[in-house]
């Protein structure tokens, strides 16, 4: 295996949240360090070999970090193009340069996603007042103003419903580039994450159902309620998705089904080049977790079985329902997950429960 | 729940083996923090948020290790006794001092089953060569002469046969305060692994069978092919001892099962106050793992669910064994777990795996 860590290896990790935390147990798992980078403490820093806070853009620490590392990694998109550059240079970098410009900027998304024959949302860039007036003329209403870059759990986004002023809706998000995004109309929300190696292996694990509350993930179901053919093509999507970015690495792709006389489609929302929250369920509910299997791919290893061990219901803790963790220690079947984190504020993902239930 | 530790406090362990670093994993998935005290490093070091190199017998640095912990806690039985009176000064050690000096000497250990009702091997203590001559003619061949203290995978212990001579062996153990055991006949070895909380709560996973390859597990396999109300009998013991030593957290109990006439009995060889070799299936193949049981008991917390996913085979990596890792993570259905250890040398714990099968 060409570029392939070994057991011992130290693997380098951007991030240091919850995502990064549990990258780094998974990669411990299997004999691996790991060096956590981040310019802010976080939980991730509790369970690794090693760690360095320093900016993004401090190359000197940059280049120490790719230094002692095989490879590195990221627990979130918005890298900076030039820290994922610098860094490049020096080691690789999994998932790669192509899948954080595809994912970083709606446009330059959807844009890849319809060049593949992908559906999307319709959208249209938005610079200017008057952009966004011609767009909602096009798209109609509702639709959904979004900055291009740096949006998560529906910050930087304002819904135009009827009778909102598009002025007042370009002040709130529009200063920065944004797209307009035409309203679907979708059933469900889902998810499918999904990995690719470096010999060009994929595996997904099967689809899962998303619930959101203010915009957070709160509950994900799986399998969920889609019918098999739709399932399947939702699958074979994310083949084609890490395929045409050259991806190695677990990669999430969010996406809408739309249910219309009968049938199902789906829609891509949106691609996360990375582990994801809705795939949590995979540590109590999979052969391979997600984060194990992201470990494996970045490490040039073989992919694991993706194979689930019964129904799925996979709730996440925000904010004060991260005070629940005592009850929930006393519900049986229900695996308990707290991420270290030290304040309960308001939205902040404190932890998540998973409860397995065998499938007759 | 008094004397209980909160989601984001730190527990010590002392130990810096695989036994630590898995509880120190355990621990941060209910998103609590671990110190490891150890005089040497190891792989537990690379997984927890704060680590103390020193000996047992470093006050300065056991009374900052107590201070920086709402508990301790440890990973092997052979806690010097001073050690733990210092740190059981300064803040909760758990298991107690009553399971410590009763598990580190063979001749207390035995003594104490035997005044609660348990069945041992005979035995008798042995301080001289007359010693070890009368108790050879008491207890007949073979037998075993063994280290009171510190004996572990084998080391400190001489199988005396037909022929063999008393004075060599005496010279090869016994100038340590020794015991000789009578040799127990026994068709299989099991072993029980079970918690009490500090409510006085006990769950003990299924009993698990284990083969050896000298001196060292090999492999366990459960359920043990035992019958139903053996194991019954199996488990009943291991709380009934767990309830004699006030014990809190997880404690193993090592076995010998006898066959004779068609039915099955218990012997008891051995107690080890901690987490346990012959469990680490429960990472994978249990709802909780005996290390997150453990963390939960040490804690304060309510004991978790103990149940199966399936049959269990659980194969340890020894020395070069350690190597097969590549072909490991290509076989479906392996669990891979590596320890991170640099050097395979020979007899060196360096990982296991886990495949579980679905019950039909």
């Amino acid at each position: 295996m060409t570029h392939a860590l070994k057991p011992g290896d130290m693997i380098g990790v951007l991030g240091s949240g919850q995502l990064g935390r549990m990258i780094a147990m998974a990669a411990a798992r299997l004999g691996l360090r790991t060096h956590i980078y981040c310019p802010d403490p976080g939980p991730a820093f509790d369970v690794c070999a090693r760690h360095t806070m320093a900016a993004y853009d401090d190359e000197a620490a940059l280049a120490a970090f790719a230094d002692s590392v095989g490879l590195v990694s990221y627990e979130f998109e918005n890298v900076p193009a030039g820290t994922a550059a610098f860094l490049a240079a020096r080691c690789p970098v999994r998932p790669g340069a192509k899948a954080l410009a595809t994912s970083q900027d709606r446009f330059v998304e959807k844009t890849f996603l319809n060049g593949i024959g992908i559906a999307t949302a319709p959208f249209a860039v938005v610079d200017s007042l008057a952009d966004l007036k011609t767009a909602v003329a096009r798209l109609g209403r509702p639709s959904i103003l979004k900055t291009r870059r740096l949006g998560y759990d529906g910050k930087g986004q304002v819904m135009i419903r009827n009778g909102h002023d598009l002025a007042q809706a370009f002040d709130t998000v529009g200063t920065a580039p944004s797209i307009l995004e035409g309203f679907v109309p979708f059933a469900r929300e889902v998810s499918v994450i999904g990995a690719r190696g470096l010999d060009g292996a994929f595996a997904a694990f099967d689809v899962c159902e998303n619930e959101h509350e203010e915009h957070i993930l709160a509950r994900t179901l799986v399998p969920a309620r889609i019918d098999a053919d739709t399932a399947r093509a939702a699958m074979d999507m994310a083949g084609r998705i890490a395929a045409a970015l050259d991806y190695v690495g677990v990669l999430t792709v969010e996406m809408f089904l739309v249910e219309e006389g009968g049938a199902q489609r789906i829609v891509v929302n949106e691609i996360a080049p990375r582990v994801h929250n809705s795939g949590h369920w995979t540590i109590d509910g999979a052969v391979t977790s997600q984060f194990e299997q992201h470990v494996r791919a970045i490490c040039g290893w073989p992919l694991g079985s993706p194979r689930r061990h019964g129904r799925i219901d996979m709730h996440n803790l925000i904010g004060a329902q991260g005070h629940d963790w005592e009850t929930l220690l006393q519900t049986p079947g229900v695996c308990l997950h707290l991420y270290g984190k030290h304040e309960a504020r308001a939205g902040r993902k404190m932890g998540h429960w998973t409860r397995v239930t065998p499938e007759g």
